[in-house]
């Protein structure tokens, strides 16, 4: 099953590799991995989609927390969350097709970030699911290129 | 100086440890990092945030070249590029202040994806200089939470 592992790390050279390198040593496939800053410039949150075994994740999980460098790690999966993702994509588009490339981005509300001669940068935040979908309806046009942010995600309420 | 690299590596286990681990002991630290996937089920495309020493910078992305995982890395600092970076922020706000914040997230063309009892959940996607001018906005309502991707680019035209 997927887990969404939400990681409060400090902002310090080799943390990253050691939750990498200690997931990958337990066959742990990491899908997607989002670190960025929070408000305290000492600390990093990382946010991270891993694939793998149910019963032994709790104790990957604590496994985590033993490394020096991570403060706190927590397994959102089963709580109600708000997950977004990001993704940036080029899409061939010239004179004739733009038009209908801008009509599929309304309906996502999604955003033309650069207009090239035959192609365009589009911009669009998200469920996973939402971008998929979009990204399904672009197909046909041909995409040259995605970069996407991997998810993050919050628990609802308090 | 911070350099942004982009990677397209495979989409295997262990790949993540092996370049943070790199970037680790040269002492490159990084300041974010996003790994997600492409539309090439094999592939994944990281966008990375290093800030280092400007002439070894080269030296690096070749030795991150030679890892048989990884496909091919680019430094798009110099390029003229569109970057994004995704944000999500959880702010106290009650009956009384919920219309100042909202207020400065229209502004901003964020949007409010969560009303809690005495907080809100708020996505915004953007420049890193938007989102942290964003998030100094919010700061005397009082931040509880801050969770953010990390900057992802694509450079511009063709």
């Amino acid at each position: 099953m997927k887990h969404l592992l939400s990681a409060l790390v400090q902002n310090v050279p080799g943390v990253l590799s050691h939750i990498s390198g200690m997931l990958a040593s337990r066959g742990y496939n990491i899908e997607s991995l989002a670190v960025g800053e929070t408000d305290n410039p000492t600390l990093s949150r990382m946010t991270i989609v891993v694939v793998g075994d149910d019963h032994v994740l709790e104790q990957v999980r604590k496994q985590l927390e033993k490394i020096v460098t991570v403060v706190k790690v927590i397994d959102i999966s089963a709580d109600d969350y708000v997950e977004r993702d990001l993704a940036l994509i080029r899409v061939k588009a010239d004179a004739k097709t733009r038009v209908d490339v801008r009509e599929i981005c309304d309906i996502f509300r999604a955003k033309i970030v650069d207009v090239g001669l035959d192609s365009v940068i589009v911009e669009i935040s998200g469920k996973e699911k939402k971008i998929e979908a979009f990204i399904d309806l672009l197909r046909p046009f041909e995409i040259l290129e995605t970069v996407r942010t991997g998810r993050i995600a919050m628990t609802r309420g308090n």
